[in-house]
C-alpha cells in the first residue's frame, strides 16, 4: 500500500509539532508529511520576539526551536514561502503558490533552501498548483489586530506578530535607539512586554490602552496595580486612550499618535492590540468557526465534521475547562500541545487536548503578572456566582533577603467552594505561583482543599504559609460566612 | 457557665497557631487559653537558623513571627520559660515547673515578662504545681538525634533545633569566622543547610554523611547530583562516613571529627542528623504512639481515643496520602496548619488535616533540592510497582538570559500511570516547580493527564514545555511502553 500523505498548512509550533509527532510514530514508507510555510521562518518562538527586540536574545536564530533543514532532515517535506490559497475538502486537496519568484533566496540562512518539487501534483500556473491530501492539519495561526486609523500602515508603525515582524523592528532601532519616542498601542501582554523591550533599550516609552486599566486579562482592581507599577518602572501608561490617528511627517514616517484627548510624539509605535484567529482559508472552504472566528475541533483536535483534518494553535477555539465556553487563546505553549495531539492522531494514534484553564504569565521589567482561570466578568457571563479575596504577601520568608511582595486576587464558587480564579501581580517569585492554581482549577478542587496544599516551604521559597494558601484560607473563610448568611 | 479551659504544651508553631486560631474563634469569656513554653523564645521560624547563622537574617528577633507580648496582647495567657512535666489524663490536668528562678529575667527582650498565676490551681512545691484543663494540646516538637559517641557533648559542639540553639551557635562564630574548619555531621536538609550558611560565613566546610549519598530524602541517583554539584560549591561532602568520634584538646574543646576511615579538623562541629518526635510526655501519659514515636491522630488532629486532646506539629504521625502509611514529617508549614485545624476544633469548630504528600524543599548556595511523593524505595516498602523517568531541561526558554538547568525524576505507578513522586535538582527557578507535582499528586492525577495542564508560560518563567511537563510526557510514554510489554 502507498504511504498516505499529510499535509500540514503553516509550519510555526503547531504545525511542526504535529509533523514531529506524526514522524515519531510513522516512517516515511507509511506516512508522507509535507508542509507549507509562507513566511520565511519555521518552528520559532514568537514570544521571544519582545526578548529579540530588547535585546536580551540574539534573534532571529535563537528563537528557531528546529530549523527547515532539522525538520527535513527527519523526512519532513518542508516547504518554504509556499502559501496555501484554497482548501478543497471535497477534492481532499490544497491549492499552493510559491511567494518567491524561482531562483530567489525565499528562505533565511536559519532556513536552508526550499525543498524540491512534488511529483504528484499538478504544475503551478498563476494560480497556483494543487497538492492532493490524505489527511489535512490546519495550523494557519493568528493575525494582529490593526486599527482602521489614519496613518497606520506609516512607515514606524510596527506590529510584533511573525519573527519577520521581529526582525523588520529590530532592524530599524538599529545599533542605538536611545532617546527615541516609543509608543505602544495596546497594554496586554505583547503591549506591556515590548514596552519592556524599548524601555531596555533607552526608549521613552508611552502605552496607550483603550480600556479602564492595563492588562484586560486581569480584573479592574489588579490592573491598576499593573498600572501604578508601570508608573513606577517610568512607562507612561495612559488610559482610556482610544488612538484616532496615527500622524506623519513631510517624509511620510511616524511622527505621533493621537487619541481623542490628547497627541504623543512617536518617533516609532508598536501595534500590541492582540491577535484573532488566521482562519480565512477555513472559512473559505466552509469549515466550522466559533463565535471568536477560531475553528471549531473536538477533544482530539479534529475540525468538527471532518474525519481527515485536525487543527490547532492560534487558529482554533479550546474549551475553557472552568466556564464549560470555548475560547480563542492565542499561546505557543497551547499550540505545541496541539500540534502533539495531532501528530498522534494523524498517525492512527490517540490523544487528546482536554482544554485549557486560561493560566498566562508575562512581565513587564521586575514586575510579574499572572492568572488563571475566570475573572469577574468571565464568571459573571456564565452565570457563576462567587466570593473574591485579595491578600498582600511576600515571595519568600518575610525576613529573607529578597523577599518581594504580591498580591493575590482568588475567586471562589458561592457554596460549592470550588476554585475558579487565581490572579497575581508582584514582583520576582510571584509569576510562576500561578500553576499552583492551575493544576487546582484542573483537578476542580475546593479552595477549602487548597489550604491543606502540601507546597513547597523553606525560608528562601516560601513564606510557612504560601501567598497561594493564605488567599486559600480568607476565601475558605469568605465562602463559609457568606453560605451562612452573613 | 464558666469559661473552659483551653492548655497548650510547647509555645511555637503548632502550639501558637492552635492558640491563635481558637482566640479567633472564642473570645477569653467562653475559653481560658493558656499555653506553657520551656524554652526562651515563642512562635519562632526554627528553620530560618541557618540563614541567622549565615548572616543573611538578623536573629533572632527576625526569626520570631509574633512574640509573647502579642501573643498576651489577644488574651492568649503564654508562660515562658514554663516546663510540662507529666500529663494526667484522667484528673484532666497537667504539672508545671518553672525553669527560671523566682525574679530572674527568665525571658529574652523579644518575650516580655512571665505570665501571672494561675488561681485555680495548687501552689509550686518541688515538684511544680498542677493545673487543670478541659482541652488540652500537646505541641511538644522534636529533639535532634545526637550520635552516642565520645566527644559529642564537648564545648564547640552546636544543635541547630531551637532559636536557643541558634543563638549558641551565632554568638560561638562571633563577628569573623572566616577560616575555621567546620564540620556538618549529616547532609540531610538541616545540614546542607548549616553547610551553606558556613560557607557564607568563610569556614572551610566538610559534611560527613552515613549514607550512599547526600539528602537520603531524594534517590540516590538524584542525591549523586547534590554531591557533585556540592563539591563544585567547596563543600567537601564525604558519604559513607560513620562518625565514631569528636576529637578533644587539652582545654577539652573540639578539634576534629573521626570516622571509621579518616579524621577531619574541626574548629566546630554541627549535627545536623534530623529530628525525633518529642513524645516523652505522650508515652508517659500513656497516650498512643505510632512506629516513628510520633502521637497518633485522627483526620481533626486529636489524639485517638482521648476526646479533649489534640496534638500538632513536629511531635505527630501524619497520614502520606500517596502511600496510604503515616509518616513523621517535622516542617513548620505541616505545624502551623496542624495548629490551624487544632485551633478550630479545641473551640468548637471543624476542620481536617488530610495528610501530607511529602514534599519539601531546600537549597545549599544557588543549587535546590525539591521532592515530593514517594521515593522509589518508599513505594517498593508499601508493594507499588512504577517506572521512573529523568530529564533534563531549563528554568526559562533556552535563549533567555538566566535560564539554568535542571534535572527532574518522575515515578508513576505501572498500569494506572498514576503520579507517584517527583524529585528535582537544579539551579535558580528549579525548586518551586515541585509544587505543580505536589497539587497532581493530591488530586490524583495521572502523568497522562498531567501533559495537559496549562502551566504558565513566557519564556522569562518557562520553556514552552515546562520541565514538568517534559517530565510528565516521557512518563506517559513509559507507562504505555510497559503496558505494552516492550
Amino acid at each position: 500500500m502507498a504511504a498516505q500523505r499529510l499535509v500540514i498548512i503553516g509550519g510555526d509550533a503547531a504545525g511542526m509539532s504535529a509533523a514531529s509527532q506524526a514522524r515519531r510514530l510513522k516512517g516515511p514508507d507509511e506516512l508522507e508529511i509535507t508542509a507549507f510555510e509562507r513566511g520565511h521562518f519555521t518552528s520559532y518562538s514568537a514570544c521571544g520576539i519582545p526578548y529579540w527586540v530588547g535585546g536580551q536574545v540574539d534573534g532571529p536564530e535563537a528563537l528557531v526551536a528546529r530549523t527547515a533543514e532539522e525538520h527535513r532532515a527527519r523526512a519532513i517535506d518542508l516547504r518554504m514561502r509556499t502559501e496555501v490559497t484554497e482548501i478543497d475538502t471535497a477534492g481532499k486537496r490544497v491549492r499552493v503558490r510559491d511567494l518567491d519568484p524561482p531562483g530567489s533566496a525565499g528562505e533565511q540562512s536559519v532556513g536552508g533552501t526550499n525543498g524540491g518539487t512534488d511529483d504528484d501534483t499538478d504544475g503551478g500556473t498563476d494560480g497556483g498548483r494543487w497538492e492532493r491530501y490524505d489527511r489535512l492539519v490546519i495550523a494557519t495561526g493568528a493575525r494582529p489586530l490593526r486599527p482602521r486609523i489614519p496613518g497606520i500602515d506609516a512607515p514606524g508603525v510596527y506590529g510584533v506578530q511573525s519573527l519577520d515582524d521581529g526582525r523588520t523592528l529590530a532592524d530599524s532601532l538599529g545599533e542605538d535607539p536611545a532617546g527615541l519616542d516609543a509608543v505602544v498601542v495596546g497594554a496586554g501582554y505583547i503591549g506591556v512586554e515590548m514596552a519592556e523591550a524599548l524601555v531596555n533599550r533607552g526608549c521613552r516609552v508611552t502605552v496607550l490602552e483603550r480600556g479602564e486599566q492595563p492588562m484586560s486579562t486581569l480584573d479592574p482592581d489588579m490592573g491598576a496595580l499593573v498600572h501604578e507599577a508601570m508608573c513606577g518602572l517610568g512607562i507612561e501608561t495612559v488610559t482610556g486612550a482610544e488612538v484616532t490617528e496615527v500622524r506623519t511627517g513631510h517624509d511620510g514616517r511616524v511622527t505621533a499618535v493621537r487619541t481623542r484627548d490628547a497627541e504623543y510624539p512617536a518617533d516609532l509605535v508598536v501595534l500590541g492590540l492582540g491577535v484573532r484567529p488566521e482562519t480565512t482559508l477555513a472559512r473559505e472552504a466552509g469549515l466550522p468557526l466559533g463565535a471568536s472566528g477560531g475553528l471549531i475541533t473536538d477533544l482530539s483536535m479534529r475540525v468538527r465534521g471532518y474525519d481527515d483534518i485536525w487543527a490547532g494553535g492560534d487558529c482554533v477555539e479550546v474549551l475553557d475547562l472552568v466556564s464549560g465556553r470555548p475560547r480563542h487563546i492565542p499561546l505557543g505553549t497551547h499550540a505545541n500541545k496541539h500540534g502533539q495531539v495531532i501528530g498522534s492522531n494523524a498517525a492512527g494514534g490517540y490523544a487528546t487536548f482536554p482544554g485549557v484553564v486560561g493560566t498566562a504569565v508575562s512581565k513587564v521589567c521586575d514586575l510579574e503578572i499572572a492568572r488563571t482561570g475566570l475573572l469577574e466578568a468571565q464568571a459573571d457571563e456564565v452565570g457563576l456566582r462567587y466570593v473574591t479575596v485579595t491578600i498582600e504577601s511576600t515571595s519568600r520568608a518575610g525576613y529573607y533577603p529578597g523577599a518581594r511582595p504580591m498580591t493575590v486576587k482568588m475567586l471562589a464558587e458561592r457554596r460549592t467552594g470550588r476554585l475558579l480564579g487565581v490572579q497575581i501581580v508582584g514582583r520576582e517569585g510571584a509569576g510562576k505561583r500561578v500553576d499552583i492554581a492551575a493544576v487546582a482549577l484542573t483537578a476542580g478542587m475546593t479552595v477549602e482543599q487548597m489550604t491543606a496544599l502540601d507546597l513547597g516551604y523553606a525560608p528562601p521559597f516560601s513564606p510557612v504559609w504560601d501567598p497561594v494558601l493564605v488567599a486559600a484560607r480568607k476565601a475558605a473563610r469568605a465562602v463559609a460566612r457568606d453560605m451562612s448568611g452573613a
